[in-house]
């Protein structure tokens, strides 16, 4: 696994970490494959989604919001029980294919870190699935 | 990464890819250990869920519809924001396991490509995490 | 794949499966990449949390069944349709980093079971991308 680290600016906020993930896939020997995206956070998410207009991901948060109010009778103590309810419908990890060691994404797809808490120093972890010695 | 074809019908619709997928195991090297099944599109996801009762997917879509309404004051000019934000719910991708060169599901599981904004030509990869050649 | 065994022990319930996916890596001979913990029935799913503070994954079971609540004029007639809504909502898989022979996850995070329709016998299913000999 190679960690990349990343900070968000907003409470809550999706950031493009394709470039990322793509420098992480060049320092990985795999060639053709899929490679793992894997968030260590429990108030943030991974997705793919569309990069191409802002709004796109704007009105995902509003929904999000919508869908999991930040204060609702709550008994986590943190106060941050929609952060961690939010991470897990978006999910822990993507899995995104790998062609000729570079990232095979759809025409519009993006990975998003999806942050529900920040801002925040965050990291990501990236690897094959199988980087055992002589496999 | 095997790429297979399909068509939507309407505009929001779950279709059963289990034999599309079966097919592209088929084509593939591998014997023992897991698929990727990557949907290449925004305003569509994979899930995994029961095939035997056709209502199951009726239901899901129906509260997929109440919980992100076709029309509720988003931003995306597109005007198809509720496709993209079923999709990240969705998810992009599932993770197969595979056994004897054959899928291995549980008894009422089926691989659903769901469709949010159709109808449409759809693609789907289907590919083994390492392909790398003398992996 | 390994299978391993749990019980629930209520009709909606989130279970830390860390243990059992942990003995599970320890049984498989992946040494460092990522494993598969793969769900096969349709009405559980999986989703990796904090696992601290026990009211997160109560909050969690809160907010799923305000979303999608138990009777809500569904068409599937085994009147459990609610929880084939949240499976998918949640995931039917997992992929969790492996280094050296050990599951790698972040500070907070455990591997949850997440019951929907219990208390019932379940199944959980681990293992790595390619076990194809010779690979």
């Amino acid at each position: 696994m190679i960690e990349k680290a990343l900070s968000t600016r907003e409470h809550a906020q999706f950031v493009d970490v394709t470039p990322l993930v793509a420098e992480a896939v060049g320092e990985l020997a795999l060639v053709d494959g899929a490679v793992l995206v894997f968030n260590p956070h429990t108030t943030a998410g991974l997705t793919i989604n569309e990069g191409a207009d802002p709004d796109v991901v704007h009105d995902m948060l509003a929904v999000l919001d919508g869908l999991v109010p930040w204060r609702a009778g709550y008994r986590h103590a943190e106060g941050n029980a929609a952060a961690h309810v939010k991470a897990s419908l978006m999910g822990s990890s993507v899995m995104v294919p790998v062609k000729g060691g570079r990232l095979q994404l759809g025409t519009w797809q993006k990975i998003w870190f999806c942050e529900f808490d920040g801002p925040r120093r965050r990291r990501l972890w990236v690897g094959v699935a199988d980087q055992s010695p002589g496999s």
